[in-house]
């Protein structure tokens, strides 16, 4: 079987364990990381050659002579009480002062915005100040006792990359990178003549993997050297004052700092977007994109192919938006180490081919006696593999030290086990697709489409207690043989539903992911009854539909069956307990306590036909059904991704679709082992989603298969 | 000592031991209960007797000649989706048919309201008809998947107590007694003739104990004789055509269903009152007020004295609202098993005396081989004495039949020792009051006196999981001494803040124990920054100040120094741990763990200053200092109340206030010791709030008292 879709990671001294590896690891491509050079030893391998490429910060001596068209960001004063009739206010305060600098030399008072955060009220400029030799901010007329903030321009004087790694590995005096502007011209041109110049000086490189265009996702450190702020998704150090005045000339009006600072919460993808935002997106998205189509289209000359890291500089590229396929990139790479991130990447529109760069990275916090990198890479392969039975992606690698990596013999006994099966996957199921149960979902959010896979997300990966029990919805679809897609309130309305037999909303209250005050628009929740009435299957996660309204919290509460305890209805018995009924979803479950985080709670029935599958004292339910007309309803209180969670989740979307009899759906006596059908292929991919060794009993169309599996076994079977 | 201050439930059969009983507790008077009837022996003990009236249900064949003229009560249909362009509600469908009946007499398109709970807006009457046969409501060109709801006028065919008692004693066919409403002038008037006639014919009776007046609280029963809804404070079962009438006349305005009604959520004292439901509060007190001091004056007539029960049909008396004290009322008796209870009672105004029936009643349910009722009237004392010590009331007593009581001779003798505590309070207290801190503590919410001691509460005891993290402060405070007061967001705004030095600000958000929307007041935000940078001391509880605006939950999170991560900042760095600096408040604290119950998660800190002094990683800050200005900030989560929860809350007042070491405070080395001294009569008393043998010492002005205190114990030392 040919081993041919790896990239691998190359570092000097390693010249002569590396044809070995190659071997076992199927590498047709190698690729530097940072710290380690790609010598001509490497690049004449015969292999494919990656090099990265960070088109702002390439040319250290362009930002050096031209400070001025330094990136910049809007940032947000501390919130500081007056406690007289004027206030000072140091905007830099909790800020790095190595990271930035006031951005002054635009008029302030034309940029930046002095607010009462008690009232609401923006201050005029006639009573503040800034003066450019204190860095301060005198306001005159304060009212005292109400509470004032700045939002201003700063410079970044630090890219935010460099700067991790700098202040990580304590590189000391080494020089401070610094982010250019493409937003002035002068700067745009550089960065095309600067990338054609390094196209033409690297001849031996194939594939330049764009690290990746040109605004960072926002990074912002405080004064203790420490990260204060990080969103993945944050556009707020995208802004800059010729984006500013360009903007305005497209959209006809002009952005405020305020606009782009929101409070102090910059924006994040769990506020739900205002429309000078959605504006502002649309600005930079195609801004992007036409930039970086010029980037591509130097490429392409040079007879390269052009990638795109999913990350870092990755602001304003929205894989999922309408812009990304007009760059017109031959492929994408991101890291990832689960399931949702591989789905990310492998359903990205618009590009040639897809790589995941699996973690972790062979870097020395993992690489050593007290952990098991081996059981790592098995544990995030497990996970990732059952979004590859869905949407296989096009290559795989790593990153990192390949010298330290080798240092661990079983650690590379099971990458080559993991790109065996990759392989296989690529062999087996060319030209197919898993037989997918007739069952297609949309995920409901503010978002839609734009934010695929990022839900109740804050990074790469899973995220903290608060988002764990919703992502985990995410990660146990992204292996699951159902059609998803992402849909927002504007499908609801252009009538979208009739697409889908399954509507997942899922999230915190008051968030985008579960939609704010959209939910108290009599024509989304019209639209989303009649479509439940007539048979769809609605499934809440957390705080789904919220939005205390008209004597409902749920605003689908008489769809869900249950609604959340506000207090408002503290003085109502609530006789709630586990239902003695049997129950689809629950049935083979031998434990009845579900794991559910730090979920939702106070969830109480408001429906006497409300089924209540798990419940306990002090956070009510936690998982319920409730039917209305000829559609079903599941209400959980959260998930977060557990093999027993997942099972309940391919359960309770059978049940809500009425497809528990589905003649696709594949049933498992074994949580740790699930099947993938391939009936075009006549293969049945069994997969043991653990370390150990595991016996199941699956069932497919009235058919069963006694297996037993060895740790991460990936087993192909012949349809009977 | 004279022991001449408990009041005996007496029972037929008892007569060979009441002598016994009068002996041992002391009693002074004879009352009988639900069930029991006062022979002539028992009036004529010599004994003072009460005897229980029920003004607006003593006459049931009044009731069932002027079934026009019985009480009603607003209720809301179910909540039922349109599926179509006509709709039909039952109104009545979930309401127990025995309870109420439909009351079409009067208009319902006047008195009535359909409301489409999606849209929130009223249907046109013409859009709507009642049909008295089919008792439903149609609904025509209703807009399809939106819900609607029916507020409708319904009769109470069933008093609330007699119906409950009837239920759980299973009366079986028992006359149902029907309430009869004032607002009537036929009945008004009969309420009155009756009583005096009653008044003559009861020469023995010397205490006329009104059950109560005339409107009970809501207590609202379903379609499967269970109870749907009950709230201790409810006024929603006192209106009436000729009360929204008379409102009108008053007013000027007509109160609406909806007004009553409120969503569904019937103005529970959770809910921030809306004007005109304050309007509706201030005409009822004064309706009630006035007709219960023409009863009164009757009593009084007739040389008994009038004696209000604080419960059952309470509505509208407002014991610390402007209008009570004209009643002219003797006495209150109320029924409590803890201290905020014996505080609600013992603070009352506007009475000569003051009277509580301890719980537990002396019923089967807990008078059994099952419980011990010793240890449970042991508990109830302890957690009552304790308030006792500041706010002593007059008189005791017990309920429920004395037949079963004396079947417990270990019973008996703890009520012994309770009332001997009692009498010896009374001896020792007399004239005098503790020496108190000077500290005068303020609790602010929407509601302020006029529902002091009533804070976060549900029903007369601390109530369930939500609100128990609440009252459990109002708990420690009922036995403390420091002045306690509460106050409302009108208080602040007319400059109340400087009389104190502590205000707490206790509940959940968006409750009225909170303040919902006042906290975006300006003028509130202001002044209290300005009295605590000046000085004073804030301590919030749960979610304080809550209220997401202009870009913080918390409004006064600067003084607080922590807010609640609702998700708009989750992509901030939150860094939060135990401080390592020892503290005031936790100094003596052996396990740093605390017992926060259903409290408030997911708190951050926001400034540097504040010190964290329990925190855990799943629900974040539990316990938090910080300072602002001058003054001093306490953040708890929440604190059910514990005898180690008291302590902290105590420590945590001093410390904010500024008096750590007040030469009044009283220090023990055992939190289940407390002392309590009263320096003008150079006494010192000391309590075991256990059941068990203690040792303490106590600090006091620099002296040390090194005590043994045997169950329940109540020491009296000199002070030295």
């Amino acid at each position: 079987m040919a081993k041919n879709r790896f990239t691998l990671p190359i570092e000097e001294g390693c010249e002569n364990i590396v044809h070995d590896i190659i071997q076992k690891w199927g590498a047709d491509a190698v690729r530097n990381s940072d710290g380690t050079t790609m010598t001509s030893f490497f690049e004449d391998l015969g292999l494919k050659v990656y090099a990265t490429y960070f088109p702002t910060r390439n040319d250290q001596e362009w930002a050096k002579n031209n400070r001025d068209e330094l990136q910049q960001i809007y940032l947000l004063s501390d919130r500081c009480t007056a406690v007289s009739d004027t206030l000072e206010i140091d905007p830099m305060h909790s800020y790095f002062d190595q990271q930035f600098e006031i951005h002054s030399q635009d008029d302030p008072h034309k940029y930046w915005q002095v607010i009462n955060r008690t009232t609401g009220e923006e201050v005029s400029t006639d009573l503040w100040t800034y003066d450019p030799l204190t860095k301060k901010v005198l306001i005159k007329k304060t009212t005292p006792w109400n509470i004032y903030t700045v939002g201003f321009l700063a410079k970044q004087i630090w890219d935010v990359t460099q700067m991790y790694n700098h202040l990580i590995n304590d590189w000391k005096d080494k020089h401070h990178e610094m982010p250019y502007d493409p937003a002035f011209p002068k700067t745009r041109a550089h960065i095309l003549q600067d990338l054609e110049d390094w196209l033409k000086n690297h001849p031996k490189v194939n594939v330049v993997r764009f690290t990746s265009f040109f605004y960072h996702f926002t990074v912002v450190y405080d004064q203790h050297k420490q990260q204060k702020f990080g969103d993945w998704f944050g556009y707020s150090a995208s802004i800059s004052v010729p984006t500013l005045n360009n903007f305005n000339k497209e959209f006809g009006y002009t952005l405020k700092a305020e606009d782009i600072i929101d409070q102090g919460y910059y924006n994040t993808a769990y506020r739900l977007p205002s429309p000078a935002f959605q504006d502002y997106l649309k600005y930079q998205q195609k801004f992007v994109s036409q930039l970086a189509k010029e980037c591509v289209d130097l490429v392409h000359k040079y007879n390269k192919e052009a990638m795109m890291f999913i990350g870092d500089n990755w602001i304003g590229t929205e894989p999922f938006g309408e812009y990304f396929p007009s760059i017109g990139l031959d492929a994408v790479v991101g890291s990832t180490s689960n399931g949702l991130g591989i789905r990310m990447i492998s359903d990205m529109p618009g590009v040639r081919y897809r790589e995941v760069r699996f973690l972790p990275y062979f870097f020395p916090d993992l690489f050593n006696d007290d952990n098991d990198p081996s059981s790592i890479a098995g544990d995030i392969w497990i996970k990732s593999r059952r979004a590859l039975m869905i949407n296989l992606l096009d290559r795989m690698g790593y990153g990192g030290y390949l010298g330290l990596a080798i240092k661990y013999p079983t650690f590379v006994d099971t990458v080559t086990l993991i790109t065996d099966q990759f392989n296989q996957l690529h062999e087996n199921l060319k030209d197919t697709t898993v037989s997918f149960i007739p069952v297609k979902i949309a995920i409901l959010n503010a978002w839609g489409t734009l934010k695929a896979w990022q839900c109740n997300r804050t990074g790469h990966a899973g995220g903290g207690k608060e988002s764990a029990p919703y992502t985990g919805v995410l990660e146990a679809l992204s292996g699951m043989p159902f059609v998803v897609e992402f849909i927002n309130f504007e499908d609801i309305k252009s009538d979208k539903l009739s697409q889908y037999q399954i509507v997942i909303n899922a999230g915190s209250a008051y968030t985008a992911w579960t939609g704010d005050i959209h939910w108290t628009d009599p024509e989304i929740v019209s639209k989303i009854r009649e479509w439940v009435y007539n048979g769809g299957g609605f499934i809440g996660v957390g705080a789904p539909t919220a939005y205390q309204y008209c004597g409902s919290f749920f605003q689908l509460s008489d769809i869900l069956g249950v609604d959340k305890e506000t207090e408002n209805t503290i003085n109502f018995s609530k006789r709630d307990s586990l239902s003695k009924t049997k129950h689809f979803i629950t049935e083979d479950l031998r434990d009845p306590i579900i794991q559910t985080g730090f979920c939702e709670r106070n969830i109480y029935s408001v429906s006497e036909k409300t089924q209540i599958l798990s419940h306990d004292l002090i956070n009510g339910i936690q998982l319920s059904t409730h039917e209305f007309g000829q559609g079903r309803s599941v209400y959980m209180a959260g998930m977060p991704y557990s093999l027993k969670n997942s099972d309940l989740i391919y359960r309770a979307i059978l049940w809500a679709a009425h497809q528990e009899q589905s003649k696709e759906a594949i049933f498992s006596n074994n949580i740790s082992v699930e099947g993938y059908a391939y009936q075009e292929k006549n293969l049945l991919a069994i997969l043991n989603n653990s370390l150990e060794e595991q016996n199941a009993i699956l069932k497919f169309q009235g058919k069963e298969y006694t297996v037993t599996l060895s740790s991460m076994e990936l087993l192909w079977l012949k349809l009977i």
